[in-house]
Parts: C-alpha cells; sequence; structure tokens
C-alpha cells in the first residue's frame, strides 16, 4: 500500500488500485456540524439528522507523514491526519480535529462499478452491501424488518418496533472490499456506511473518529485473520457444547425438567438445559417476560441448585439467562441504588428504562465498581457458585441518548455503541477470573467493534417464526456470514425463531428445518419463543422429537470436523461458517451468494428457507467436483442444480477431494 | 420594516419583533451543493437530498442597499442581496448568486416560542405549521396519508401511493406567520420550510431563489389582501353556477341525463351537469378511468352538441373535463406528436408517462406552440364551441424530472413545480380569447405559485371516502383555509369523496355529512368517485335525493349572501372560507382551528366529520354574540359548545349584529 502525493492533493494505492484519492476538485474528507434528534422506545430509535455545516476539505498540505486539510488555502485547518504505515500493507491514519464544534465527518474512499463489499457487523438482510446505505446503531432488529409486510406495517403501528433491512442488535463502522481489503473506522459514534454511489463510497460518523485503519492481503482470508487479530479473538468451545442440543425450557422447575427427561428419553442428544426464566417470569402483553432481577427464583425453580448437580453428573449442562438492567420492582434493585451502580438522570435519580410493561435501571458498567459488582454479586455468587454453566447475556442496545449520565462523563451518544462490547467484557471478566473461560459460554445478541474479545459466541437474535425474506430462518445465515469475516468465529440462532405476534406463529415446517440449518452450526439451542402456548415446540409430535434427536446425532458426528474448525477459528480467526467466495475468490458467483454457506473449508450448506418446497436450488461454486451427501452423487462445480429437500435432508455437499470424506459420506448412514 | 446593521451582521425589524437576523455566530444564511434522488411512480415522488457541502456565510458586507456574503472574511462572496423596501411595510431581498456551482439555499428566520405559521399552499393535513416540517413539490396527495392506518399502508404497498401529511397537490412556498408578516420564497424549485426548531424557521430551496419577498400588515386581512394582490385575484363567479349543485355524472348519455332528469324532478335545484366520461373511458384496475383524448366522445354521448343546447335554455350547464397530456392510444395523440408539441426524452421521442395502466405524452407547455395549439384546438373548438361552460382541468402533478427535455430549455426539476399555473394559465387564456372570463368556470387540483392569477376555481382533489382524519372530508376544511390565506378565494370537492380503494367505500352518512359542509361553500359538486358501482351515489335512495335537494336550496338562498363575500374576494381578495383567526385576531383559541370556518365574516361554520355522531363541539370566537341557525338561541363567544348535529343541520351560527341576520335566520325554514 502505498500514499503518493499527486497534483492539489494525495492518492492511496494498493496493487496499482485507488483506494482513497484526495483532490481540491474532488475531496475525499469532509467535517461538518449536524444537530441530531434520536427519539427512543423499548430499544427502536428513530434517528434524525440536520446538518448545519458541511465543508468540503479541499486544501491539503502534507508535511512528512502528516496531512493537514482545510476548506481554502486561506482558512485555518480542520483535521491534522497522521499516517503510519503497519508493514507495507496496512495503514492507520490517525485524525485530530483542529476545531473543536465539528461534530460531524465523511470520509470518501474510491469505488468501483464492480465492487463489492461485506460486514458492517451482523448483516441480517444484505451480505453484499454495495447499492445501499447502512446506519451503524445498535437497536432492536425489527420485527418483519420490511416495510411491505402486514407484520412490519403492525409492528410500526403499535410498537414502534418494524425496524428496516438495516437495523441490528450488531453494527460495527468495518467493511471488506472485493478490492481485497477492509477499512475500519475507529470510532463508537453513530455512524453510517454509504454504498449507493457508483464512484465513491461514502463513510460518516457524528464524531472525528480516532482513526481509519486499512488492511490489506493478498486473499480474503488473510484479511479475515488480520481482522481477527485486530477486533480479537475467541476462546475454544467449552468441551460440553458438543454432547448435543441445548434445550431452551421456561416452563418452570416440573415442565421444564419433565420435559428434558421426555427428550433424552426419545433419544434426543442433550448437552444442557437453558432456562431463561431461572429468576422468575413476568407477563406482558408481548407475551411472558423474564423477571430482571438476577437471582435464582426458588418459587419457579424449588430445587434447581440440586438439581443442577444431579444434570451436570449426567454430563447435562444447566444454562441461565442475564441481562445488563435490573427491573425496579425486584430485590436487587434497591441494593444497587444504594450502591450507586445505575446510571443517572438530570435529576440524580436512577435513569429508568422502559423495557415493555415494565422498567429498569441501567447498570452503569462505565463505573467500575458497577463492573465489580455485578461479576461478584450477580455473575459469580448467583450464577457460577449455583453451577450454571453458560447464559444468554441479552441486550444491551438499550442506552438512552438522553437524560443519561454516566460515572466516566462520556456523552451516552457516544457510549450507545459502546455498550456491547462493555456488556460482554463484564460477562467475559466474571468466567475469567474464576479461571473458566473455555469452560463456561455465554452467548450474546448484542454487539459492536470489540465483541470479538469479548463474547465467545454469537446468537442472531430475534427472528420471526417464519421464512420471511427480512426476518425469517435465512436472515439468520446472512447474520452469520456478515459478523463471521469480520472476526466472529462462533454464531448459531433460536431454533425455530423466536417472535410470534399478530397471529403468525409458528409451524412444525419452521421448526424442522430451522433443526436441519443448526446442525450445521456451532451450537445447537431451541427456543420456546415469546409465546410458548401458541407456537410449535420441539415436543410437539412424535416425528419431531425424532427429526431433532437424529439432526442432533448428525451434529455430534461431525463434531470431530467442528473441532478442526475451532481449532482454526482460534489459531487463524477464520469463521466456522464461512461466505463460500473465501475458499472461492476466483469465482465471482459466489460474492453474492447469501443464503448458502461453507462449514469449513470443506462443507457447504445451502438451508431450505421457504415454504412448502420439495426441491431447492444450489450453487456448487467452480474448480471442485461436489458430492451430494444424501445420494452420493458426484456433481461438477460451477453450476445451479436442483436437488430434492425433504426435510431432514438439508442440501448438503462436500468437496471430493476432502480428508473429511469418510465422516461426511457417513451423515447419510444416521438415524 | 427595518434593517439594521449589527455587530457582525445585520437585522430585519418589524414593530419591534426581529424578523432576520444574521450575525457572524448565527448566520442566516447557509449555501451548498446537493446531489438529488427523485423517483416517480404515478405522480408519487420518493425524494432523497445528499447534502454534498452546506457552506455557513458567516460573514457579511454591507455597501448601500446590497449586502455581500461569504463564509470567511478571506473566502469569496457567494451570495449578493440586494433589498429594495416596497413602502415602508414591505421588503424584496433580490438575491444573485456568485458561485454557479450552488444549487442548495436556505434562510432562517426568527421564530418565537408561540408563533403560528399558516399557508404551505392547500396543506390538508395541518393548518397551523409550526413544529413540523414541510417538503413543498405538487405531486399526488396520497391515498389515505397517515402511516398508522391500513389503506395507507396498502397503497404504498401495491402503487406506492399512501402518501403523508405533507403531500398535496397545491405546495407553495408562501407562509404568514402570527408575528403579522408573511414571506415568500420566488422560486419554482424543491423547496422546505422547516417549522420544528424553537427559535427559527428554515426555509431551503434547491437554487439560489430570485428573491424573498417579505410583507407585513397590522392585520392578517390586510396580509392576506397583499398576496391576493401579489400573486393575482380571480374573476368573479359565473351567475350560472348560484342555480344550484353541479352533478358529476360519468355513465354516458342516457344514464347522465336521464339521472339529472330525475334529480330535476325530485326538486334539486341544478346548476350543471359534469360528464368527465364526454371523452370516452376506458376500465383499469383501480376503476373507471377517461379516454385521454380530449374531444367529444359521439359513442358515449351520441346527441351531446344538441343536448348541451337544450339544457343551457333550460338553465342548465354543461362542464367537461380535461388535462395536460394525450394518451398515446388516442387519435389527437399523432397530430400532437407530428407536430412537435410533446415533452421529449434522451432519444428525442415522445417522453411517455404512466398514469396507472395507460401512457401519456406530456403537452410541453413551454413551448408556445403547443399553448396555442391546446387553446385552439382542444378548449376552444372541441370545448367551447361545442357549449361547454366549465371543466375540471385535472392534473399538472406528474411533470417527470427524469429524462425529459423541455422546449424553454429548463430542467424539469425547475419546472415541476411551475407546471400547474402553467396549466391554469392555458386555460384561463384560452377563455380569455373568446372573452368568456368570468362566464366558464373551470376548476383545478394541482397549483402552484401564480395559480391564483389563472386558476378561477380550485378543488380539493382527491380525498378517501371517508371520514379520515388525513384523507377525509376534514382535510378539505384545511385545504380550504391554507390556499384561501394565500390567495385562492374559491375552494370547493368532491362531495362525498372520490377514492374508494381496498375495500372502503362511500356511506350514506359519508355523502351526506359532505353535502351538508358543500351548501356551505362557493360551489357544489358531486362526484360519483373512482368506482361508481360500488359507492353510495346521490341519487341512491329517496332521503338522500331530498337531503341533497334541501341543502342544494341552502346553499341557493345564500346567493345574495355568497355575492357579497364574491365581491369582497374581487375587490379585497379574501377567501370566501376563511379561518376564524382572520376576524378574531384577539381571539388565541381560534388560531389553531382547522375544522370549522367563517363563511365570510358573518357565518360560522363547523361540519361534522366523524361516524355516528348526534352532537358536536363547536368553538365560538370571543368578542360576540352568536346565534344558532337550527335553534335560534344566543351564545355568548368564547367558549366550546356542544349541539346537536343531526345529519342535515351541521353546527351553524351567525353573529347576533349581522346585517345578514333576517337571511341567516330564514336558513332554518328551508324544507
Amino acid at each position: 500500500m502505498k500514499l503518493n502525493q499527486i497534483e492539489n492533493g494525495f492518492e492511496l494505492f494498493y496493487k496499482q488500485k485507488s483506494i482513497l484519492c484526495h483532490t481540491t476538485q474532488h475531496p475525499a474528507f469532509f467535517v461538518g456540524i449536524g444537530e441530531e434528534k434520536i427519539a427512543s422506545y423499548r430499544g427502536n430509535f428513530q434517528i434524525e439528522d440536520r446538518i448545519i455545516e458541511r465543508l468540503p476539505l479541499k486544501y491539503s498540505t502534507i508535511k512528512e507523514n502528516t496531512i493537514y486539510l482545510s476548506y481554502d488555502e486561506k482558512t485555518p485547518f480542520q483535521l491534522k491526519i497522521q499516517i503510519s504505515p503497519r508493514s507495507d500493507r496496512d495503514l492507520i491514519l490517525t485524525i485530530q480535529s483542529m476545531n473543536p464544534s465539528l461534530n460531524r465527518f465523511w470520509l470518501r474512499l474510491v469505488a468501483d462499478e464492480n465492487e463489492k463489499v461485506w460486514g458492517g457487523g451482523e448483516q441480517m438482510s444484505y451480505f453484499n452491501m454495495k447499492g445501499r446505505h447502512f446506519p451503524l446503531w445498535t437497536s432492536e432488529p425489527g420485527v418483519g424488518r420490511d416495510k411491505t409486510t402486514e407484520i412490519t406495517f403492525l409492528s410500526d403501528k403499535y410498537h414502534k418496533a418494524g425496524g428496516d433491512y438495516y437495523h441490528t442488535n450488531y453494527p460495527q463502522p468495518t467493511f471488506i472490499s472485493s478490492q481485497h481489503y477492509a477499512c475500519h473506522i475507529n470510532s463508537t459514534a453513530y455512524s453510517e456506511f454509504d454504498f449507493r454511489h457508483t464512484d465513491y463510497h461514502e463513510l460518516h460518523s457524528w464524531e472525528i473518529p480516532k482513526s481509519i485503519e486499512i488492511y490489506t492481503g493478498d486473499t480474503f482470508l488473510t484479511i479475515v485473520e488480520k481482522l481477527s487479530l485486530r477486533f480479537g479473538r475467541q476462546p475454544k468451545l467449552p468441551e460440553w457444547i458438543y454432547n448435543g442440543v441445548i434445550l431452551g425450557l421456561k416452563g418452570g422447575e416440573k415442565n421444564s425438567f419433565s420435559r428434558l427427561d421426555n427428550a433424552r428419553a426419545k433419544g434426543v442428544p442433550v448437552a444442557g438445559i437453558w432456562c431463561e426464566d431461572w429468576a422468575g417470569v413476568r407477563q406482558t402483553s408481548f407475551g411472558k417476560r423474564l423477571f430482571w432481577d438476577w437471582k435464582w427464583n426458588p418459587k419457579r425453580y424449588p430445587n434447581l441448585a440440586k438439581k443442577i448437580k444431579q444434570l451436570k453428573q449426567q454430563n447435562i449442562r444447566f444454562l441461565a439467562y442475564v441481562s445488563p438492567y435490573l427491573c425496579d420492582d425486584g430485590e436487587l434493585f434497591p441494593i444497587a441504588k444504594e450502591k450507586g451502580l445505575f446510571a443517572l438522570n438530570a435529576q440524580k435519580e436512577v435513569a429508568l428504562v422502559d423495557f415493555g410493561e415494565f422498567y429498569c435501571g441501567v447498570l452503569d458498567f462505565t463505573n467500575p465498581k458497577t463492573r465489580e459488582w455485578f461479576k461478584q454479586e450477580i455473575i459469580q455468587k448467583n450464577m457460577l457458585d449455583l453451577g450454571v454453566s453458560g447464559w444468554m447475556a441479552d441486550f444491551g442496545e438499550y442506552l438512552p441518548t438522553d437524560d443519561l449520565y454516566l460515572a466516566n462523563g462520556m456523552d451516552a451518544k457516544i457510549m450507545h455503541n459502546a455498550w456491547p462490547p462493555l456488556w460482554a467484557r463484564v460477562n467475559a471478566e466474571a468466567v475469567e477470573e474464576r479461571a473458566l473461560t473455555g469452560e463456561i459460554l455465554f452467548f450474546m445478541r448484542a454487539g459492536f467493534t470489540g465483541s470479538q474479545q469479548y463474547c465467545p459466541m454469537l446468537w442472531a437474535g430475534d427472528q420471526c417464526v417464519d421464512f420471511s425474506r427480512h426476518d425469517g430462518l435465512n436472515t439468520v445465515i446472512c447474520g452469520a456470514l456478515s459478523s463471521g469475516l469480520l472476526g466472529n468465529a462462533y454464531h448459531h440462532s433460536d431454533i425455530g425463531g423466536y417472535t410470534s405476534l399478530f397471529g403468525h406463529r409458528r409451524t412444525k415446517e419452521v421448526f424442522e428445518r430451522w433443526v436441519d440449518m443448526a446442525a450445521f452450526t456451532p451450537m445447537m439451542r431451541t427456543h420456546e419463543g415469546n409465546r410458548p402456548d401458541e407456537n410449535f415446540q420441539f415436543d410437539q409430535d412424535s416425528s419431531t422429537i425424532a427429526h431433532l434427536a437424529r439432526m442432533t446425532k448428525i451434529y455430534c458426528h461431525l463434531v470431530p470436523y467442528l473441532k478442526s474448525l475451532v481449532d482454526e477459528a482460534y489459531t487463524k480467526g477464520y469463521p466456522v461458517q464461512r461466505p463460500l467466495f473465501v475458499h472461492f475468490e476466483q469465482d465471482i458467483n459466489t460474492y453474492d451468494i447469501q443464503d448458502q454457506y461453507m462449514y469449513g473449508a470443506e462443507l457447504l450448506v445451502a438451508p431450505v428457507h421457504k415454504q412448502g418446497v420439495t426441491e431447492w436450488r444450489v450453487y456448487l461454486p467452480s474448480g471442485e467436483t461436489w458430492i451430494s451427501v444424501w445420494t452420493a452423487q458426484e456433481i461438477q462445480g460451477g453450476q445451479t442444480i436442483t436437488v430434492p429437500a425433504p426435510i431432514g435432508k438439508p442440501p448438503l455437499f462436500y468437496r471430493k477431494n476432502s480428508q473429511w470424506t469418510d465422516l461426511f459420506a457417513a451423515i447419510a448412514d444416521i438415524s
């Protein structure tokens, strides 16, 4: 990578291609002043900006490794940019504002007509982001996420919660270009990636970012490896996860454990039971919600401590649930309030957040006292000491930006996106302090830059219990692929989806198709959904439980292969689920595929994500001979084929020359 | 009004109040460069802007009557503004761009917390615009116009046509402030009025406007009078209009005229029959649409010429329909094409516009040849010579901005808003050339600055056939009041509404409530709607036709009074329907009322616009004793009262000291 001075500006090159070109005529840097308006309702944010000033920084002066930028030759410098090469392939532009009133920043990178761009955190709708615009702000992902569907309309109307294609629990201002470079904006402010223009990408941030980082590599995998080193690598998965499915059950002690016993009796390999209601429940119009007072609820689970021990002896782990908030009607709230652990409002009172018919205090993790208290009192004493082996570390996206004051004195607007990794860090440190990293597994939906370092496992958030384009099964794949490229090696989802509203209910078909996909992810976990009684459950009929048993056996059967992928994730940062193109760079047809994935380098999975189909179209990348797991047929790559796709036989192909052919071939024999 | 130099800037005062204040610290003028994206679909426009540059013009230099503005002391001047006082009360700021690359302009005026602002053309949802943002671009007004309603959702989904509160056929960048001034932006470019800020109004235009005009007055009526002089005054209404209702019928000759005869036999006073299908019809999925080939269709109306003569002898006029487009499957299209009368695309072919399952050429009225041909061949020969006395001059809002080239060489983006007055002018000139001004009445929904001069009568466009908040009966009142303040003295609407989609159908109740209101507007006209067969019609039952007869008699009974209002409109520019506050400035409670109006200075009308009500709440302005028309009861003003409101007795009050008390009192006796 090279930075050259050119007439009236400068240009950044990689392999003869221009990445960034700044001239007086076509400036790449803009700064300005904006006045935003952020309205939030239960984790859904309505964000507006009014640009008061936007100055093109036309004039540049380069002194050694430093660039000074101004609007005009005669006006004051606005930015000072220091260029620090990291090897001859990577570059950090460290940016310093020379005008304290600036709060908006734009950078244009050179775009190519045929370019693809991927990343942006965990994107649920569009894997290749070219041609679209992506606000990056952690939030509820939306229900429906498609303004043309009735469920989105109703969610918008009644809960302001319909969402859109770019809403995600886990945004991140980082992308990889098909031009073989990655760009990262080092800022936690609200940002936007605009890939709609033919000749430039515009990256926008609501502060002057600390730096812009650019990484290049000969192959996409090299870049993925670099990003994973940059953002942090996850520990290996715990051994117990490989034992089978984790059953999500929340009916209280009797219901949950008897259903676990039943599943085991029907031959389902079970790694754990996940009772998110371990701390109690409350009823709301959305459905059953948990009681956010993070300690064992002996009314709902009278014998939990004993039960957890018994289960562990049977090689079955118990998983719980926690969030970074405490409900104001719980027992822990007054304790934390007394200790001054909550974020405050202007009146110096605890800032309460509406979570949907109940209110919570926001534990202020910028306060070291809060972190210590939460780690010790909640995670270590209330959870680890109880014997739990994992949990859903839910939420982290709701940090309000209005009337909320934090202990570190930072603006909540700047801390909003920083919250998910901060929340992940509290969990990770609590585990690490007990030397249980790699043995305890928590999983999160919220994320941002740095989550990679602390969060050992993502889950895809709350899909609708359906096959819808923007909120159904297929969005999980898109989420795994986009987040995976940025160093999140492990991803999974609620089997069967979660959100059931306005009469939309989970069917047997949706549930079983989801199981078919989940067997080829690093972790299988069922969820009852927000309204268990109205939605199809794994043990509702004998054929479904048999199907779950068989698919879990396939998952277990593949553990040796999965462990090799975990090793690869640990040493190289490659995600377990990968976009086809990272292994088939030469085949441009793979660059836009977002509903198939490579499970490691060897196995191609094409989950069925439509209702009522018996066949499925699959693209097999070129330069390889593929073998169908179910028919043993050999198929030449470089073509789209149509295959039978009954439930229980998701389209699945492996490389003919794989060292794992025996293992893969044996999948077909599992019953 | 005074312009004073102050430290680092200048300030414009009226009556000790600051209207415009410009300093280095708080500039009022901004300029910049934007890149817009305008997508249109059947008259619905999706408009996006990307601001590339926005420069605050912080530095000002005043030389005599000229202000020069720049970003910085050391950078070039961007704007030159010449100040021309018109009397000591009004002011024109003539603006000249000194930088040809500028295409965006912003002006901030001083706002007051308690201020109200009205105008913006014909606004259908919000009369007082304070607190809201108004894009000003002529377009379809939308179906439903409320993103929380199902009909809007479905219209958006299937036709991109749901619209929103600010969509209107007739926008105009002019407003009146409760601070007793009016401001007009002299530009036809896309513009936005942003009244959301507490301390400033921001006016925005997609070009450097030719000028900004500011008018002040001691009373609101003085300002209305000035605006009406500025924008042009309408001729008086023709005498024949006062004879009764105009019946909209479009079933072809036999159906239309037999229903006219029936109405007359049932005692309905009829001024005219309006057959919009005089040129033929076509069937589309929206409903019956007209055949846009502007000449008498002898198949549908075999004896029309003769019939028109007969009717005229009976004092009944015939009204037709015309639009500024020709369908490409009509007989006139090839003629106009041959003569080169259409707007062209880049291939120099006729630019065709999709009007919903049929395509039309856009008659290029910037071409004098087109204007002459249309006036002579269509309006004069095909319509006036046939004997028509009026017509709906429909549309004018669809001018595409992409791939459309006009004879005058102007950008279609600049001509888009200019189109409605240009279309009105063609109609007005055709009439004037036959010396029929004031005798022929055409009516339009599309408008923009200058329509006042050419269009003798507005109609409120296409409401839904219901009582909905943003697209029902009540929006007609808001439209009359806002457009009326800007010099449009005459306004009326389709009785019963027009648009029936997605199972929404006109009821007897909606129709009759609409009649109740229409009797107190300058013109009564029924409309069958877009799907006549599925919607309630005036002659569908005997009680409705009797009700129509009685309310039309009331309209006729009030003609002496109405004529006095027409005289007032002619001499002073006051609208016939007026917001309460222009006559009750001292009563601030009247400033936000948008569902009641003064019919002239003497009669207060409060139309019922909700379903199934038997009573209605009415605010009676203070400082007056009011008499209820229906009960003769005297009521002191300055209070909200609840009155019985059966169909046929819309809440109606007159001033006790009016010179028209006898006429008003006699309304109650009409049966």
